[in-house]
């Protein structure tokens, strides 16, 4: 009492400025390796899907390019939702201490939103939701397209909202809280981290909803016109 | 400083019993206006579009009990979403002190989730989303439904699944906070208001999703069997 020092809460690169972080410990690693890792695991998933969605051993049907880009797609939400947001899911109490390679990878992207180093409680549920649900369908609805199986756009629908509606409450939540846990106009942890790379399951989702949601509908108007009508 | 009395904050029957509510003024009408309101509207939503959905002149088609029933669900959620969460999309920054009626039904509902008082930023994020989108769109489903129109069931998914996931963030966020915005297992207000009322959300969505996805890959099946093999 009076005697005995505060702890000094560790400096920290995140926002806004006085947030107070438990247990921060900065990363030791450059941020080129959480870059590097992300993309090339996310490139080399993309190659092999497109050659999987090329090989007409599935169901002996030649795919589309737009098709084929689409299962790549899924195959790297299938990676980033399952491994690198499942991660957060498991472990987003002890990301700001910890020097694990993903939750360094976590404490770079906080620079951009600081919500995941104070366990911020929409963000938790939402990843968690994202990472058990969303991961695990994604890489069911690559799956489904190679198989050619009847539900293939019905899941691709599913995951498509799911990420959706989840990236529209990240945005929309951040947004009433005045982009407070970013630093505004930072060109690489506002804009490359927080808008750029959360936009992307704003419109691939939105173009994936649409492509499923016209399949589905031709489907059905194709069904309708032989069978009896009765709902 | 010191001479200044701080204004007391109003009593409130809201929890946790410290929360500060800012210019709360309590309800002057009795309970069962709200809940009048709310179930009359509903039984009277829901004689409606029964009716409406058996009239054959539509599409001439009979319409199956379970389906004429999904259909009385999607108008009132119509209601409930357009109407008593539009209402808390729009108003939630003056529901405390605001004695219009539908004001009062959030105060009322409140009880069970204070949240509702408090502007909670997820709430008031995911209540508009609602409001918005799947008041709308459940209104669009019920018509779909009456002119057999081959998106129906897209609609009804779409509905469902937006339901679903914002219902489920609803609880988990509540979960995580150890359920501390009500009086945990208060009959009325507890049980009632808050696990039963939102779990009609969880309940029905999921028939409803499992009952869309059904007939889409049942029609997708079909139109696969006739059509060239081309994704």
């Amino acid at each position: 009492m009076g005697l005995e020092a505060e702890p000094l809460a560790a400096p920290h690169p995140y926002w806004p400025r006085d947030l107070e972080i438990r247990r921060y410990i900065p990363n030791d690693r450059p941020t080129w390796h959480s870059l590097a890792f992300l993309f090339s695991v996310s490139a080399a998933l993309l190659t092999l899907t497109w050659l999987a969605a090329g090989w007409r051993g599935w169901t002996g049907a030649p795919m589309r390019t737009g098709r084929r880009l689409a299962l790549c797609w899924f195959a790297i939400c299938g990676f980033i939702h399952g491994v690198i947001e499942g991660w957060f899911s498991l472990y987003h109490t002890d990301i700001p201490g910890d020097q694990s390679f993903l939750s360094q990878l976590w404490k770079e992207y906080a620079k951009g939103d600081s919500r995941y180093v104070i366990e911020d409680n929409f963000t938790v549920c939402m990843e968690t939701i994202t990472a058990w649900a969303w991961g695990p369908l994604s890489l069911l609805t690559v799956l489904a397209f190679l198989q050619r199986q009847p539900h293939r756009y019905v899941l691709q629908l599913v995951v498509s909202l799911g990420q959706l509606y989840g990236d529209i409450l990240y945005f929309y939540t951040e947004y009433r809280e005045g982009f407070a846990h970013s630093e505004m106009w930072h060109p690489l942890y506002f804009w490359f981290y927080f808008v750029f790379m959360n936009a992307l399951w704003i419109v691939i989702p939105s173009i994936l909803l649409l492509d499923a949601w016209g399949h589905l509908s031709a489907a059905q108007r194709a069904l309708d016109s032989v069978k009896p009508k009765r709902h």
